[in-house]
Parts: C-alpha cells; sequence; structure tokens
C-alpha cells in the first residue's frame, strides 16, 4: 500500500498548497492513506477545529503534530474528540489526546499511527523509546501496519529511535526542523526511515516564518512576533511504500511540489 | 567555476571513503577547488597533523570545522600555523587560529572561506550575524568568490544567516547536523545554499557514531565512550556552480556516493 | 557610604511590601543609595511607565532589569528615556535604552550601575566579561563607586564574573533566580559579592509565581499561564557599606523583611 | 531528631574539612543521623570504594549524589552493593544502584531517604515529580521520616517540586549548585526546605573549581581541563530538627564552617 506523509503544514500558506496538490499527488501514486502534521496549520501555532476540518475534507485520514499542539487553547478539548488527531504519545499521562491510533485504508487495510516528541533541545517529556515499546505492545496485532511520526530537534535521537524500532514498523519519519532531509532509506531491518520530511508552506522563509523578522531575532535579541510567510509555498512530503503482510516498507520516495508564481 | 563542499568526515572510515572517491569525483565534475569540513576526521573528535596531511594530499584545499576543533589538545598550535585549516570566526578574539582564509584556484579565481558556528543549542560564541559582516568586510576586494560553511544546529539559524548572506557571498553551506538536506536552492539574490551537507562516513550508524552505544545512551542516560561506526561508508557533499565575475551562484547540487559491499 | 540594592520586584505583592518597608530600611540603616531591579515590577513581566514613577517616588534611584524587560512592548521607547532605567549592557548594539549609568547620591559621590547577563541557559548574547570590560573603561574616572548587577541563571557564570571584577568594582550583585543566597562576601581584591539577592515579591509561591499553576506546568509539561502570587510577602535586599575613597567594598549584609499576617 | 545534611563535598579539600569539623558538629548539636551529597567528592567527578569508606568512617550514614556520580566507571559496580550509596532514583530502569534507601538511627527511628535529580537545564530524566510519588509509595510505613535530596539547577523546579511533596516529607533539601541559600523554612504543610545547601570545599573558587580555569574557560569559550580548588575550604550543610512523631519538620538552620587560614 501507499502511504503519503506530508510534512508540518505552516499557515495559510500551507494549507492552500496542500488544498491545490493533494488530490493530484493521491491520484499520480495511488495513495492509500494520507498523514500530515499539522502543529503549525493554524496561523503558525497548533490546530483549530476548523483546519481539521478543512483537512478532512481534503482526504486527510490523520493529522499528527508536536511541540506546537498546545498553542491554542480552546482546541484542547478537542483533542480527546478527534480521533484522528494526535499528540505526541510521550507527554505526561493525563494530557488530553491520543499518542496513536487505529485506522483502516478503504481496501481494509489496518494502519497504526504513533506520535512521539523528542527530548533533546526540547521539553522535559517521558522517554520516547520506552514509551513507544508500551505503544507498540497496545497496538500488537491490531494494525497490519505501524507508520511512526517522530517530532524532534536532534538528528542523533531521531536516527537512535530509528534503529531502535527498525523491524518493529513500517516507517518512521522525523518532522520539527522544518528542512526535509536527504537521507530517505530503508533500515537493514526493514523500516523505512527519514530524519525529516520537512515544511508544507513558504520557501522564501525562514523555516515558514517572514524571513525579515526571523533574521531580526537573531541579530537583536529580542523577542519580535512571528509572522507566518506567503511567498513561494512549496509542499514536502513522503511516500512511502508498504507491505501490509510484513509490515515493513519496500520504498521510500521524497515528494517536493512547488507552484511556478 | 566548480567548488565541492565535503560534508563532516568522520573517523578512519570517512577518511577512506573521501581517499576512493575524491579523485573521481573532481574529475567527472572538473572541480576547480575542494574543501571539506574535518571537526571529525582524527577519530571522530578534530584533527590530527596528519589527517590535515592526508586531506592535502587528496587535493583538499580548505579545511573547515566547528565545535569538535579543539578536541585534540595537541593539534591546537598547529591551528595557527596551517593556513589551510579554519576554525569558526566567531569564536572570541585571541582563540589559535583562522576563520577565514584567502586561497586561488589553479586558474587563478580568488576564493575566500569563511567558517562560523551556530549559537542556537551550541556555545556562547560571538554573534555569527555580526561577524559575518565583519568578516566579509575585510575580505573584501580580495576575494571573486566567498563560500560560508556555517556549522550549527537549528534550521531556523541556518536560514536566517543564509537569507542575511544572500547576495553578498557565493554559497553558504550549513554543517554540524551529519544528515544531507534536501533544500539545495538558489536564494533570491543570488547565493547558493543548502541546510546541511550531511556527513562523510558509516552510514549504518547514529550520525557516524556505532548506533548500538548511541541508542544505550539515549534509553539509559548514562554516559558511554563513543565509537566510530564503520560499515557502509558514503559520501556527502555539494557541488556548487559559481560565477566568479559576479561572486554569486549558477547551481548547486547535492552529490551522495556509497560504495557496494 | 551605604547602598541597598533589592532583588527582583515581583508585581503588585513585590512592590506593595517596597512601598511598605522601604523608607524604614533607608532611615534604619543610614542608606545614601537605592538599586532595585525591576524586571518583574508589572504584573511579573517587564516595566511599566507607571511602575516607574511609582519608584522614583519611593526613592529608587536606579532601576536594573534583566531579560524580562522586553516583555511589555509598549515601554521599550521608555527605555531610551529614562536615565535611571537599566537593561542588560551586553545585549548587541542598537538594542534600546542604556546598560549602564552615572548617577550621584545626595552627597555627591558618584554611583555607576552596570547591568549585565548571564549567556549560561539563557539568551545568546554579547559576552558579559568583554562587555564589562568596555563599560567600566567607558566609566573609568567618571564614577568613585561601580555597582554591577549580573542577571544570571548559573552561579559558576556570576562567581567567574565576580571573580574576573574584582578589585574593579565595588560589589556585583546576582540576581534572576529569585532566591536568596547565603554566599555574601567580600572577594580578596576588595569587591562585595553575592550569588543572587533573592526576590521581593511573594513567599508562599514558585519564584514569586503561584504554586499550583507552577506545580502543574512541572507535572504536565503543557503551557499554563502564570499568575503572581500575592500571599506572605517578603523583600530580600542587600546592603552594601562601600568605600567610595577607594572605590571597593568594607560591608555586605544580607536584608530580608517578612510582615506579620 | 536532628539531621545534619552536608552540601556538596568537592575533591579532596572539601573531603578534609568535612573529616576535621563533622565530630565536633555532631556533638554540639547532638545529632542523631548525617546524610552527606558526595557525587564531586573524588577528585571533583563522582566516587571511589575509597571515599566512601573514609565517609563511612567519619559517621556518614547515607551517602547521596546527582549528575556527576556516573563519573567513575570503575566505581558503577559499586552502587548496586553500598546501600549507603544512593543515585538519583529518576533515572530510567535499569540504572545501576538505588534512588532511595531506609535506614535507622542508633536511637532506633526509622529513615528514609531518597535522591531524585532535576531536568531543567539538565538531563532528560523520567518526572522526578512521579518518580517522588512512586518511590514515597513504596517507602510508605516503612519510614518514620523522609528526606529528599533533589539535585538540580533551576529554583523553580526545585521550590515545586518541595510545594508537590509538602506535608508529605520531613524535608527537602537542593543540592548542585554548590551555592547555599538562605531561604531556609517550614512549608505550610510542615515539610523543610532549603533551595540549595551549598558546597563543601574551596570557597576562593568558582563553585569549588580552580578559579583561573573557570574565568578563562568563560571568556575564551574553549574546553580547558577543570582543576578542583583548594584555599579557604568551607563546610555547607543544613540541620534539621525532625519529628519523628509526625514525619514533619520542626526547624531548619543552616551550617557554615571555615577555618582560619
Ligand atoms: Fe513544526
Ligand atoms: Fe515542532
Ligand atoms: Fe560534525
Ligand atoms: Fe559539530
Ligand atoms: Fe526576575
Ligand atoms: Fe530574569
Ligand atoms: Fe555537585
Ligand atoms: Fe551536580
Amino acid at each position: 500500500m501507499k502511504l503519503l506523509f506530508v510534512g508540518d503544514v505552516v499557515g495559510r500558506a500551507g494549507r492552500q498548497i496542500l488544498a491545490r496538490q493533494l488530490d493530484r499527488l493521491v491520484d499520480r501514486h495511488a495513495i492509500d492513506f494520507v498523514v500530515v502534521n499539522g502543529e503549525n496549520a493554524a496561523g503558525g501555532f497548533g490546530l483549530t477545529l476548523e483546519v481539521v476540518r478543512e483537512f478532512r475534507q481534503l482526504g486527510v485520514q490523520v493529522i499528527t503534530s508536536g511541540n506546537h499542539i498546545w498553542d491554542k487553547k480552546e482546541f484542547l478539548p478537542q483533542l480527546d474528540r478527534c480521533n484522528d488527531v494526535l499528540r505526541p504519545a510521550n507527554y505526561p499521562p493525563g494530557a488530553p489526546g491520543h499518542g496513536f491510533g487505529l485506522y483502516e485504508t478503504a481496501a481494509g487495510i489496518r494502519v497504526g499511527v504513533l506520535n512521539l516528541e523528542g527530548r533533546v533541545f526540547m521539553s522535559n517529556l517521558d522517554c520516547p523509546f520506552r514509551c513507544a515499546d508500551a505503544c507498540l505492545e497496545q497496538m500488537a496485532g491490531r494494525a497490519d501496519l505501524i507508520l511512526v511520526d517522530f517530532h524532534a530537534e536532534a538528528t542523533s535521537e531521531k536516527m537512535a529511535l530509528a534503529h531502535y524500532l527498525d523491524g518493529r514498523v513500517a516507517a518512521l519519519i522525523g518532522t520539527h526542523t522544518h528542512v526535509p532531509t536527504a537521507d530517505e532509506q530503508i533500515l537493514p531491518a526493514g523500516t523505512a526511515y527519514q530524519t525529516d520530511a520537512g515544511m508544507t508552506g513558504s520557501r522564501d522563509s525562514v523555516i515558514g516564518i517572514a524571513k525579515d523578522i526571523a533574521v531580526e531575532r537573531f541579530v537583536t535579541q529580542l523577542p519580535a512576533r512571528f509572522e507566518v510567510a506567503k511567498r513561494q509555498p512549496v509542499l514536502c512530503a513522503t511516500l512511502f511504500d508498504l507491505d501490509e503482510d510484513r509490515g515493513l516498507a519496500r520504498g521510500i520516495e521524497r515528494i517536493f511540489c512547488r507552484e511556478e508564481a
């Protein structure tokens, strides 16, 4: 089966190119299942119910997230209600929402999706390695294939978790840095891996943010309100060819869509 | 002119694949100038004079570095003597060594190379933005082309510096994360940019380190001595097509060499 | 002469105990000059012009600050206008406001006050050690006494700067951790030193913040809006006995005021 | 009963003043139980079996530790054997050694000691709040009194844990910053608290390290081998007056010993 994972959608620029391109991608690659990281989809910070509905109408089956999922207070109660929205599983017990979910493709293939967050240079969360073990145990026998979205900063932590889970999940895709990496590969035991899927949003920017403001912050070290950039929208995604019989990967391919000005 | 930049060479595995592949690459792409990041070339930690000589014999014109350049105490006195070895320019005044250098290709094109280090999630160095300004002023009129190796962790800091220098240098290449990014591009004002060149060393690893040890460190949070990995050596590099008349870029291309087992 | 330094005033609880206690302290200890760290004085975040005026009316001669001085956007233009309000000197050139100032006591003793911010676990600022050198040079011959407020997190960075400036300034007082340290001392070359002056605000709190909210943030790792605590206000300050002829210290004493419920 | 807690003993200077002063302190204050943080006791880095024996002979009943306990590889196997040596309990399951222990005074009072480590600005450990809950449950009914050594950097994390455990343990003492705080107090529900006990070692130093080297590291941002300082040894400790019937505190007092040159 073919699974498309779309990297962090940032603001309106990101949502709009997703809306314009997703159908075409699904058709062209005969995609069975679409997962999108939406942690920056609502104005760069978190999600709203409207954005979730917009994504559903586009045919997105699962929305994963990361550290920015908590940015919109009014959305948090929705986290328990929306089974198709995930937040990293390794927040402390009691956090609203779900860290993994079990879904099905139109053809009846059972897909498990697990969302985790890194700790290096990030928050003081529960261990993503042990949390992965625990979640996989709960998903055992209930999914033909498992995809992990590991939302993390450090390349070392991402590669370490990928090796740790190699052979136990079909694919591990990194998110959070907003830059796609060119290291897509099948690991020795059969798990597809890429350090980061990249971002879906304005490319003429600093990771999706208006570039002048971002530069100014670095130069002055003073706070400045971030603004989502708009120009030159691009879509970064990763296409996985997964083998539902073995629960492993056959192929992994980077997808990059840009539109002409 | 064609400039090849080779990403962080890690240990013997990295040096060996560089030795086996560099000539071929230079011939095939008619490369005029070779720059290699060598901060991890000696056993994963820093440089030795032997390694520097090895690189020179391979035809490497300039060795850039980063935070690991200080790892081998006995090498530090060499930093002042070797004009072809650079350490990040934004260490405090008085640090041994040079932060930028002026070189020449066989055809007489004057190439300036500037090495900088990021601060986000790294050390408390001088501002790389203002340091870049100061170094560029010193290089003004003395180079036809300038390449910047920005050794940094955060994608945002790298992209911000690239936009800050866009149009003022021919190319800015990121290093340090050891994972090549798939965002090579020419920025609006003519500077070639890629967030990270990736690593030259064992791919079946965690950023060049033996994967079992790296995983164990994350899982136990206990110290463990790192060991350079050996299997499946790869070479990650970036090929720049630079216009010496304008001091800007015409093209940028990722290079990835692997060898069959 | 006697100089009183009052530790970070946090919100209304802090301002109110300062208003109730300052006159009494000044009388009792025959204080000649009062410096207050006000970075948290306006609702826990930054300053307003009203708060500045309130402090002036209480007899505060200089207000120092730290990382929170930028919290209230509308106050930033005031930084250039208020000579009695300082922000850390080691922000990049061009930041609004002043990093040091030259003042005078009623008896004509010339007092220099220098504000610096640490980098360890904080922002990527200019080197506070070199910035101190530069500022002291500018103040040379223009002050009988110099006080440094070093707003920093790590005890090591604070003690290192104190030793670096020992004999060159009359006193170095740390701020930012909101907990007074019991290590007040005269360093070998004559500079009075204390790692942190502590906080002026609610003691039944987590560094001035409502304790339930603070605990919840640590336990859940989810964002929660901070609220300034109110109960059990205390005033933490340090009283310096300084020798204006030598520009060094004769004595240093911790002051702690609490009021009965 | 009277419990003496001695702050981080740093190197020989620290061990020697402890050896010279402990008997006198125990006699003078009629101390029933002595706990020492020993994470820096062996040359500044960790422990050795010899140092442990030295401490036992001085009458130390329990040695707590922190992030430096792992520094001496050869000592790690001892962690499982020495019931009187603790390492922070919130390292991942499987770490060598014990995170808490149950002891007895000469008079038969059952004392529980729990060691925890903070996460803010430190390692990615398990949640110290939930770990405290779990350990206290295991100690329930088996100790008349519980002391917690919370080895942490941030004052906010220390105060938050203290409030979280207020009324459930007799005392929570902070360590790690090497500077004693002047905020010793009995919290509303009866737990004695001090943010940091301070250090036992050379005072003419930067947190126990030779001051010239420490200053140089900050100024140059280059690595330099730390050296334990020797001059002006001091002992920082905290004396707790605990009520074994209620498991709470009656009093808390800072102890500071210096010796004449
Ligand atoms: Fe994101
Ligand atoms: Fe993120
Ligand atoms: Fe490297
Ligand atoms: Fe590096
Ligand atoms: Fe403050
Ligand atoms: Fe602060
Ligand atoms: Fe320590
Ligand atoms: Fe420590």
